[in-house]
């Protein structure tokens, strides 16, 4: 039997860490003669060097000692590099355990394999700098730091196999996220989750300063831990031959101790488990490690200035390429490459087999993809045969149909939040379910709260609830994250990254499974925020997510109950997606059936005909809404409009899928200008009432030919009022709405129509002043049918 | 003298505490009637109250005893109100110590003006839920949570003498930012800055679920806060008679902690200071304390059921009132309030005086506005007589004028940044000044790191960089923010905040003073992250300002040192706007005199007479450029374009303030439609490079009558490559800009052409994957005026 822990083992582990940090150094500067088998020249030699140094080789260390103990217990493990570059980490470890080659049949494990990827790391038309999609094994590319907790945790939520084993640099350590992801502890259960491992790696250096923990003492991080909930644990120096016992020591500490932890509370049930105190790493290993100790009377390892190309040796400039042969011969690269440039078979011997390389844990590649089961909403439908009758809120009906998912799907599928699932109506849920929480309880007040449940939703924290769902999703599961619309916004640049993933995922592999959608609910939207006001008011999510590529963005914007079931079912079955849905929480009249909603759905809008009188010919003007307010201004304004002017045609189009109505030049999916212009017709006025800022309904008509478009959108106007006079204080109101369209059909006759309306305008605003209150012409209003 | 530890004392504290509670609650409720002096009628009670009770009570106690130590030691205090809702707290508190009234005249003090301000609470028209801008004494609004110790940090720096009174909520306390801020205590100098007193107030609950700090011991909260280097007190209870001398007891300590820390540290020099172990006081005091203990049999004190209102009484529903009445009451009105309504004398008599109350603090108003010195640039302007003929890199050029105001402004001028400043290349600005950085220093390998210095980015925190930022101009000051263009997407959210913070404060307000800029400098910008690779490239943060009001928000793209010397002057000296300047850090063809870059700032654009060869006649086609690569591409496009066809009539219009193309219809200070058209022709081409994303622009000629426009801007196909294949990836570079310009101006006649350009595409391709580096052609081009 192999003994792990004899020296003769850790020999080897060294070799394998030696022979990483050769493939790392090497990729950064070569791209031809990887094993300096000749002399060198400058046209083995990168015009531009470029790659981070700094975090590499401490790495390596930490990912050679992670396969020790994943042999040695036999560990379902998987890799989060959270340092935001050091991409040859992943990149050299996986070609030594040969899943690299398993992805890439080209780049071959032998010399010419391996001068292909020092090649293109880092090269145009190559790989990136980072654990990017197209490296093996990773989930998280961490160009954006602070992500890496809650993905990790995200990733291992019922998966109570796998250990995510998950570095943290010391500068992302730094980072707002990664500081509330320490409070993941919390929501881990050790029944039914797997376990996060994480290595803070405390190297001394960031960009061009030091960092502030790693200036802390041993001590002061102890009892930081310690107060976090974290058992910590030390492994420090800078003598190879001294930290790697204590490194596998440690390791194998930490190790037992999950085991221990999960063995203990895996007697009992998930519902009576409580919050464990997990172990965490702390590693203090130089920045730089092995590398050049200074250059020009500086020092370079320890600190910031290992952080990037630490020797300038360059194609143009091969002046100091002894210090890089140097370098790189300090791996002793003889003992570490056969004749034909193969890592050696006694090396690679040591690499953990098949889905145990980390590389190639299943989990990373969208885990074993179990496709949701997506009930039945039909079943709740709400009767709608007389449009405008009934009133219901949105998001507690659509609690209903949650509920039924999550009883359907009990372990590959789960809501998540930051405090606001209650508030954003979602009860129904909690008949199914309760809140995962691990932290103490107080019976004689908590709600809803248990060790087990499927929302997680007890931080106040947008960054965990993302950061939560994308490592859900990534590793082939489904969800949702339902958030106040406007504080979407704190995480656009998560919401970015992952697209961002998506994309590269698609164009740069074609081995990476299709990931289940990130749906993002913006709920308690600026429209319905009036009474928290002007802060909580925001709904330009839905133009930041227009900018990015089409093919991975939708943006429904269902108007009522069976639309937003419509909606759902779509968005939850969808792949490689980010699906913002912008829907209402409040009571609202209810408009459309299954039948309409299914449509509005597939095609992503609909001419109505009840709220239409054009019949088939040219309409005099035509309306359109996106949302739930302007779905219902519009309809008010046409109903007032059509008491007043019966003879104007009018047309009127819900739409829900509003990237549709893009252009084909913007939109792979958009409406051929024949369909858009018999819809919109090509000169007749068209009242636009958006949801959103009216720069993206601009947008989405400049390639159009009509251009007679009034639009009606969210105008920075706002502060705590009544929920109508938010819709006042944007213009996107029935008065504003109704006079805009007469005006622009009648001009001059419909002048008075005009006062009228401005009138009314008048007395609404004194009379909320004076009330507190809407008018009753507004709160009493119904739709009747005008065709 | 004033015994300030007597019972007798305490028991005014205590009297203020409940008067304080009394306005909060008649607030929620109440429109009229405030102080039931007749028997309470549904007209007396708001339609729909609204207001957040769980977080008053106790903040009304911290206030109360703050204002006790102020007296005790002659403090300058104001106070930072972190959690979200509660708005009341500092309405209350500012109106019971006469500022509201000196604010609002309208507002007496009497029961009139009482009557009036709980009428206008969270109601249409009237003041916000929060601290908002129209809060007296407010900084902080804190509708979005997570920043309040970013602010207090920000506000601290370079004023000595104050104290932020930092009350963290323990939601706010799950989030990232909020925790990055614990990070603060690195960067406070004792010597040259004030102190930050931050009070986590654990109160038990969020909005519908426990706080994760609230359910750890003391024990793990003060290992916690040891292990962050801050100084844990507690204070905790539920019985105010025993709560009122702990709290007096402890703040006393903690105020004698922090001047004894601030007197050491002043024996000497700020350079020699070193990081202070801050006292942080926990307050364990129940959420909802002193309102309803429970309601239909479930508890609301001590809980997230305290959260909002805690007792369903409306003008529609008055079947409880007399449990409010009967909650009004146990604050003993009687006791409080004198015949005509006003806080009895004796009460009001413990409040500090002028300027010492917190709600007139002048920190509070901009602090006392010093103008920011702009010292000269134009010393250090580039000789451009050649237009194209010298390289320089922006950012380096720029650092000397910004080491120059670091000189000339040595206490009320700062940088921040997230560890960036060096990478951002400002490196001439440590030739002025140091890193401010109070940790443990290694002289042997730190740079340019002392206890006292003008830049802070030691920290890898974008929400800090900003946060400090903020803190720092809202209290009077000028400074900077630099920081790579797509990691300020991280901070989106802060931005609009910061934005809505301003408008209010000018459309609400009359007494707010004016604001020094928010600048945000976006540089290391997409066009220039060729070698991070596509995680670092979003310029959308021009996008999202854009859809902010006008009047706050300025968008800067100098193409040079010049026109970035000239933009920064305008940008500093501005007051009430957030400025966003896109600008280049690498060696770019410098292009622009002083006098051409005075214009371009002044007028937003300018025709660029050498680069246009029009001579007044309506040219062939218009080019167009925003941002260092658009220009730099159009006029090497111009510049092919005009050898192949030496007859083409063109005119380059270069745009810095791209906001200024709008049409008035979107934008007050938008070109009218006859010099726009003057400029771009009513329909000849138009080819327009932009350095943003193309909807921007296609929103901004939507309402022109030019549509003839050929957009090309970042199109989200970033990647790790060369510098100018970053541009062909996006199809904004020369050859692409060429041959648009010259189909569109010639049609079929330009198709050699065309095939020409798109051969040099091709080439390029090819070369770049071979060599890494871009093709002779583009790194070989020089200008050569065409006129």
């Amino acid at each position: 039997m192999t003994n792990y822990d004899s020296k003769e083992y850790l020999d080897k582990v060294d070799a394998w860490w030696r022979a990483a940090n050769y493939i790392s150094v090497a990729q950064m500067y070569l791209k031809d003669n990887p094993l300096l088998r000749r002399q060198v020249s400058k046209d083995d030699v990168k015009v531009h060097p470029i790659g981070h140094w700094g975090t590499i080789s401490g790495q390596n260390f930490i990912y050679a000692h992670l396969n020790r103990v994943i042999n040695k217990y036999d560990l379902n493990m998987f890799y989060i590099e959270g340092p935001g570059h050091g991409g040859q980490v992943m990149v050299s470890n996986s070609y030594i355990d040969g899943s690299y080659t398993e992805r890439y049949p080209e780049i071959t494990q032998d010399e010419a394999g391996l001068k292909q990827l020092c090649k293109i790391f880092s090269f145009p038309g190559g790989i990136a700098s980072h654990a990017a999609p197209e490296t093996p094994g990773s989930i998280h590319e961490g160009g954006e730091l602070g992500y890496a907790l809650s993905h990790a945790t995200g990733a291992i939520l019922d998966n109570p196999d796998v250990i995510a084993a998950t570095v943290i640099g010391d500068g992302e350590a730094e980072t707002g996220p990664l500081n509330a992801g320490w409070f993941s502890n919390t929501f881990i259960n050790p029944v039914n989750d797997g376990a996060v491992l994480p290595i803070l790696y405390l190297n001394g250096g960031k960009i061009h300063n030091p960092t502030i923990l790693e200036r802390k003492t041993d001590e002061e991080l102890t009892q930081y831990f310690n107060g976090l909930g974290w058992n910590p644990y030390f492994v420090e120096g800078t003598d190879p031959e001294k930290v790697h016992p204590e490194m596998a020591k440690t390791l194998d500490t930490i190790i037992e101790e999950i085991r221990a932890i999960q063995t203990e509370a895996r007697k009992g049930a998930a519902e009576d488990a409580s919050q464990a105190k997990w172990p965490v790493m702390i590693v203090r290993i130089p920045k730089g490690w092995t590398g050049p100790k200074e250059w020009n009377g500086e020092p370079i390892e320890g600190g910031f200035r290992a952080h990037q190309v630490p020797i300038p040796v360059e194609a143009g400039h091969m002046e100091h390429i002894d210090h890089l042969t140097g370098w790189l011969n300090s791996y002793r690269p003889e003992e570490l490459f056969d004749e034909k440039g193969y890592v050696k078979e006694e090396i690679r011997a040591i690499s953990p087999k098949g889905d145990r390389r980390m590389s190639m844990n299943p989990i990373t590649n969208a885990g074993i993809v179990k496709k949701l089961d997506l009930a039945d909403w039909r079943k709740y439908a709400l009767d709608t045969s007389i449009p405008g009758n009934i009133m219901a809120q949105d998001m507690i009906e659509f609690g209903k149909y949650a509920a039924d998912l999550v009883k359907a799907n009990p372990d590959n599928f789960r809501i998540f939040g930051p405090d606001e699932t209650k508030s954003n109506r979602l009860n129904e849920v909690f008949k199914a379910t309760n809140r995962q929480w691990l932290g103490r309880r107080d019976e004689s007040y908590d709600e809803w709260l248990s060790p087990a449940g499927r929302v997680i939703d007890s931080q106040l924290s947008e960054h965990q609830a993302e950061g939560f769902l994308e490592g859900y999703v990534l590793t082939g599961r489904h969800g949702f994250f339902a958030s106040y619309e406007s504080f979407l916004r704190v995480v656009d640049s998560m919401i970015t990254q992952h697209f961002k993933w998506l994309r590269k995922s698609k164009t740069h592999t074609d081995w990476r499974k299709n990931y289940p959608a990130l749906n993002l609910i913006a709920t308690s939207t600026v429209f319905q925020q009036d009474h928290n006001g002007y802060t909580h008011q925001d709904p330009g999510l839905l133009t930041h997510l227009a900018e990015k590529t089409p093919e991975y963005i939708r943006e429904y914007l269902p108007a009522d109950t069976n639309s937003l079931y419509a909606v759902m079912e779509k968005a939850l079955a969808a792949e490689d997606k980010v699906n913002v849905i912008v829907t209402s929480k409040h009571p609202r009249p209810q408009f459309y059936s299954v039948a309409e909603a299914e449509e509005l759905v597939k095609e992503g809008y609909k001419v109505i005909d009840w709220a239409s009188n054009d019949n088939g010919q040219e309409p005099d003007v035509v309306f359109a809404a996106a949302g739930t307010e302007p779905n219902l201004e519009v309809l008010a304004g046409i109903s007032i409009l059509h008491k007043a002017f019966p003879n104007i045609k009018i047309r009127f189009i819900n739409v829900v899928d509003i990237l549709k109505l893009r252009s084909p030049k913007v939109d792979p999916r958009g409406l051929t200008d024949e369909v858009f212009n018999q819809l919109f017709t090509t000169d007749k006025p068209i009242v636009f009432a958006y949801h959103g800022y009216e720069g993206q309904i601009r947008d989405l008509f400049f390639d159009r030919d009509n251009h007679n478009v009034y639009i009606h959108g969210y105008r920075e106007n706002g502060d705590i009022t009544t929920p109508f006079d938010m819709r006042v204080l944007s213009e996107m109101d029935r008065f504003h709405i109704a006079k805009d369209a007469a005006l622009a059909v009648l001009g001059d006759q419909a002048k008075d129509f005009a006062d009228k309306m401005d009138e009314t305008i008048d007395f609404h605003n004194t009379y909320i002043r004076e009330n507190g209150d809407d008018i009753p012409e507004v709160l009493n209003w119904k739709w009747e049918n005008i065709n």
